[in-house]
């Protein structure tokens, strides 16, 4: 970490709430601007290193991404035992690539995202972050809506991963989080496939979103799995949803997962191993419990909005 | 959680770093004062309810001090097969006494906090902390120095809780961070005996006090075990430690835990049970990784101090 | 000053704008309350001492509550030759009350202030302001809607002070800044009484009250002047007017000020002088300009709000 | 002033004390950078239009640079009966040429400022602050150390003009306030020559600097005068000293102010005249008393810097 200036005079602040904020101290800013779809910053802070925050929202931090982007892509690419043919959701940044392709089975990795503009501003300013996966000849980008993309084709995935932003009311994620939308993602999968998405924050206090989530899920696929990681750029732990008719992570004996990782010669991985699987898929009492008093579902006519 | 006053005007901003804080809106500050140890201050947020702070960090929250208390005090209690008699290390709120005296085993049970005031502060402003457990005749508090009491004591505990302030450098609390002050609480253990403090967060870059007191109680003890906590609160992922000579809490075959509370009677818990037990004890890969990278040591001549 | 903690984890941030704040660190929140009427707070800011905080926005400070003070009562009392009966609205501190009695020729000094618990607050956490002058025998308090009073009584008096917080929608305030309310103060003068008020921020981004209570009263009175005095804690150039049929500050020699202070015996002005009263009564082009671009007149059926 | 997003989250803030900020809600970080002395921002701030930004300190915003560029010109400019020959030190954004070239008798303008880039980000970045004055054939430019720019020529100037950032520890300007920089000057000047500063600020909790540099320019200049402008982005009222062996801007019958500026075809001042004058350099009684409280003298060897 480079010596801040102190007091630091350029500062990023994340409210979460109007009374809770989180400061963070900025060496940069390095881009500012507004696509068609939001607005997005790519930040030098002090602490987390590059960040990209979209519609004032830390999306991914230099220094943690690999969490995030980690605990999102190997339970469901771990679980199922052909991950051949991937639909990635969202995923801007191109990490999502990049996590996805360390699995030697996949042959067809397609990625649909709205705003192209926020995929090649990635491209130039987060490189690290797709670390070339957007030239491999598997992947393909589509940059669309990524409802109609579904709606207009017959093609059924082994994996469809959902990395998008929280909805706001400004933006259109919101379409993306309802019991219509994932009837549709049910439809394009394989009968045996999967679906893992971001799904909101585990504090028990901004638990609607998750808890909506995964109510809404439960209407759609047999197996919904709620896992969670700490990230500490987003100052919280993160919840995140595998779905799937036939798989489950719950069910997964640890040490298996460690043989897979091995088995499919992966061995860059910072963050997933059978240990951290243990604790990601262990869900405290309190967030259990919290989850159970959540009995909001979400429909494309009552959709879901956060803070 | 009452409406807030937006923006709020009175704010209670906690640095973690030069270039990071979390800002609070305050509905209240309710007593602010200088104890002969520390500045104390009990806040009323809108987010996170009464708040007491020490030196400038938030110690507990009334919404998520469960989390704390319960991740500190029932491991330990709970893979000890007979925890009859528990010394306690600070914990000026009480709230650690009232997860103790749950467990129908304990006969005797000593806190010894260097600080009458803020004990005397917390009775008064945080009653729901400790919940009458000052009044219960096991209980006995004693206020001087842990170390000196220590040392003038034959007694050998069963358990001994150590749950104090992070080592600053303008308050007393470095001194019950070294291996000699580790060494002596061995010493005052039964054979059996069971240790089980605080220690730190465990953010990979937060993390050198965490370390440190790992591998300075892996001088003194044979099992020393880390786990962690989510707590909203602090923003993060904290640490705490176990330490025995004969119990391991990773050995536990987790059914045995919620059996054993049942057996217990303890019905009331809102954090703890099995599956908080797996999730907390499963470190995360970077964060083991971490902790291997860590080479230091606490001694008396060579203290910790945290920002 | 005392040396202050840093990072001071205690902030009082006031808010003028949604995107402008000013941050002042906090040794103690003294007193935090609600009357009947406002938010109420006393803090102890490390920078400008003591302040009194109603709603939201430091009304005075330790630091420079003499200069407010000075600027709104001397220049009125001076350019009247005989200021024997005094009418105070608002001023709930007691520093007005301090400031008038200085003038010897003063017999008579009514205060009506609507919010009794501010007023007892003031005189016990803040004594210096008042200094004594609540138990001067010429002085009579009633708390009372000063609109109701004024209504209800024939009296008629040399000098009226308005001297009440700023209207926001919240506060009954409102009602003593428009055109009816103006009417009625001119009627309970005497013939050659004056008015002098606190009349908002002269920065040019915040003029709108200003400018609409100088044009509301110069419906209302045949001189009118605008003064200002830059006030620390406010971090502004604060808007003063002075209004009266007879009398003028803008037309007095500057030399026979400090004359006249010189004959009336005061001699412990920090701020008043004539030099001052001449930095005060010329406004600068920029402010003038403004001034003259503001076209709004504040009625009962319109009455006027601020941030 | 374009709608603001609420909560703001890129914000500058700017501390003047470890415990005092004004917080400045940013719509875009235009550039940031370092020079070979100083790190400088460009930032659109929602509330003050664009700003330059060096060392953390807001130098001249959009919204009011016209009051601290004409209070900085036009005194001197029309005190001296003849400004013909005009030096500037400093100046790096363009303005106080902007300025003085509205006079017409200026037949030769210098600026000396040490840094290049500064000066062409200013005219790439705020081209309304110079208006095109760098082009006038007038004007010449030299980017080297002004005091080692003074020792080299026998020039002789009707004005010299500083107009540098205040004296912090890591910028070199701290060279430029002191008694043997004043000594050089006053060797440049004309006879009946001019010199005009700006001179730190007038709060007199911060005004050691405005106390320190009239203090030593008394022993240099037998005129010495201070005056102040508020300064909305600035937060504070400013201060300036116009220093003379011959010349007095207190002396100055202010109608003949306006009668100069007309006379000179001068014709869009926003901030200038007459009563601006007097408004600027009739001092109140309280900043005047802290002046003459203030004691010190900067030499080379004692040198002052701020905070």
């Amino acid at each position: 970490m480079s010596s801040p200036v102190f007091p630091a005079w350029k500062w990023f602040i994340e409210f979460t709430h109007p009374t809770q904020a989180h400061m963070h101290g900025v060496k940069r800013y390095v881009y500012s601007g507004k696509t068609q779809f939001q607005d997005i910053e790519i930040i030098d802070t002090y602490f987390f290193g590059r960040c990209l925050v979209l519609d004032g929202k830390i999306q991914s931090a230099q220094f943690d991404e690999y969490i995030y982007h980690e605990a999102l892509i190997h339970p469901a690419m771990i679980i199922h035992p052909h991950p051949r043919e991937i639909l990635v959701i969202g995923g801007g940044e191109g990490a999502v690539l990049r996590e996805i392709i360390k699995h030697p089975q996949v042959e067809k990795l397609v990625m649909v995202d709205i705003d192209q503009e926020v995929v090649e501003l990635c491209q130039r300013y987060l490189p690290e972050w797709s670390n070339g996966a957007f030239e491999d000849p598997k992947v393909d980008v589509h940059f669309m809506d990524a409802r109609e993309y579904l709606e207009n084709t017959d093609y059924r995935w082994d994996i469809i991963f959902i990395d998008i932003t929280e909805p706001l009311d400004d933006n259109p994620s919101y379409r993306l989080f309802t019991k219509e939308f994932y009837q549709l993602v049910v439809q394009k999968l394989k009968k045996n496939g999967v679906t893992a998405l971001q799904a909101g924050n585990l504090n028990t206090a901004f638990f609607e979103c998750h808890g909506a989530v995964y109510n809404t899920l439960k209407l759609v696929f047999k197996n919904v799995e709620s896992y969670g990681a700490f990230i500490p750029s987003y100052d919280t732990n993160w919840g995140f949803i595998i779905a799937s008719n036939e798989y489950s992570a719950l069910g997964v004996y640890p040490a298996k997962i460690d043989t897979e990782i091995a088995r499919r010669n992966i061995n860059d991985l910072r963050f997933y191993d059978s240990q951290s699987h243990t604790n990601m898929f262990a869900l405290t009492k309190d967030v259990r419990d919290r989850r159970s008093k959540e009995k909001r579902i979400i429909e494309d006519d009552k959709p879901l909005f956060t803070y």
